[in-house]
């Protein structure tokens, strides 16, 4: 059975199309993974990076990735709107198919280790990959950003997995991580006052006393007057998408407000989907199995 | 891009295991294609048999099922419960993957002539390969069975379309088709009154007025004292599956009845669920590209 694992790093180059192209080039280069996507935010200056493969695919693409970053950014000089913390951002490992999330923390333990030994680079394991709870949360490890770790790395607290004890100037420091798949799911009310959408969003999500594993936050759609509640499902195994979604739409009710759309951003597991047919559905004893193209590749 | 064909003979085996296994076997020993399943009913005397592959290679190990069972079944001795016309009695192609129905048509047509000079074999095209309207139905083609065609074969509206214009007393006649594929979906209502299931049954397909694509009947469950809406959605293309789903549960209310659960037997293409999570998500300008699994194997 042909194992596959997804990676989705970031790194802090998002305007620089040259430059971007050379780091991109590495992945294409690489035997064995298949690069999906790869986008770059100017605001923000970053480029977010999307490719699946084998595990050993997976683990050459990026670091020869890493090599390129590297040689390519300059921290010292970087200036964008998102929390960044060096040039290879956040390297996120994801079990897609035939690996388990053991396998994923594994791999990002090796990555790490080079990352932090071949290019001199303070490296932190987080989510599912995380040595203590408290390095979990990708924003709590990121906190003070570049610039603010060249005290945060003193605290004993926040001692790098790998690597040296000290941020490399050029290249800041990275955390590498494994976690579930993320879906990004929004769903369109049918009303132009964002505090509507605000307050949905507060209700649904994890920090307001929702849903467990629901990021949120109430977004204008200008352009056709309407707003959303804009989600990140963390981890749509255990919040399903059905899930969030009812919750808005009863949520809504109370302002007179309708649902009269959603949408998924980027890539979703089918299973995701999956879990909503067979919820309204109401289907029994239904194995994917069943599902004709999953025989068809197995 | 692969192109993948499925076919589902049926043949008139159902209780003699050696002779089954041995014309499987023709199945399992032709390279290109893929064994999904086979499952034989002793009261039907009947064998069902799933199986997919290139459109070439489909094509060889159909012709090689087909002498095999000709050479193993004797219709002048063969009693069952289901209507049948011949030894190999139906034989549909589908298309499920880069092919189109056209490309199916060709294959039936190749593969009826085939049966119908290689074993001498009276062939009918059904479905979409039907060269006239009146034999699209397969019903309406087997009707009369076996024993009847010796007189049906003779009127100028059922000269087969390949083969002798005679029926092959050993081998019988068989019908060579092309078709979307079939979902097999139940619906479990909390009511043991069978004529609540039969009247919605009634109502929700075709022949009662209902929907285009459903044929369907009401069933006891007696070991879970309830009882079903079995149908069969002949094109999910056009008759979702969740149509047909709203549209027992709306019926069921006026006999204070609720539906209780749903099952999908055998196979179902992913995007006739993929439609249901669209529809009750609401979901906008989703493309089956963002499907992660979809773009893993292609």
């Amino acid at each position: 059975m042909e194992k596959i694992v997804e990676c989705i790093p970031n790194f802090s180059e998002g305007r620089d199309k040259e430059k971007i192209e050379r780091i991109i080039d590495s992945v294409r280069k690489t035997e064995g993974v298949k690069l999906l996507d790869y986008s770059s935010d100017k605001d923000h200056n970053r480029t977010v990076v999307t490719f699946i493969g084998t595990v050993e695919g997976v683990e050459k693409a990026i670091i020869s990735m890493a090599k390129l970053t590297y040689e390519n950014i300059d921290m010292r000089v970087h200036k964008g709107e998102h929390p960044r913390m060096g040039a290879l951002d956040v390297v996120p490992f994801v079990p897609v198919k035939n690996v388990s999330m053991e396998e994923c923390i594994l791999l990002a333990n090796r990555v790490g280790k080079q990352i932090g030994n071949k290019f001199n680079i303070p490296v932190y394991l987080y989510e599912d990959a995380a040595k203590v709870e408290g390095r979990r949360n990708l924003a709590v490890v990121r906190r003070g950003q570049y610039e603010g770790f060249f005290d945060k790395i003193k605290q004993p607290d926040w001692k790098p997995d790998f690597g040296p004890v000290e941020v490399n100037p050029k290249g800041g420091c990275a955390a590498v991580g494994a976690r579930v798949p993320l879906v990004a799911f929004n769903v369109n009310l049918n009303t132009n006052d964002i505090d509507i959408a605000t307050n949905i969003a507060k209700i649904v999500r994890h920090i307001g006393g929702g849903l467990r594993y629901v990021k949120a936050m109430g977004v204008s759609l200008e352009a056709r007057n309407i707003t959303q509640v804009s989600m990140n499902l963390v981890n749509y195994e255990k919040t399903a998408v059905y899930r969030a979604f009812e919750m808005i739409k009863m949520e809504a009710k109370r302002y007179g407000v309708s649902v009269v759309g959603s949408e998924v951003i980027g890539l979703i597991p089918m299973e995701a989907l999956m879990d909503c047919a067979k919820f309204y559905l109401q289907l029994e004893n239904f194995s994917s199995e069943q599902i004709l193209e999953k025989r068809i590749y197995e």
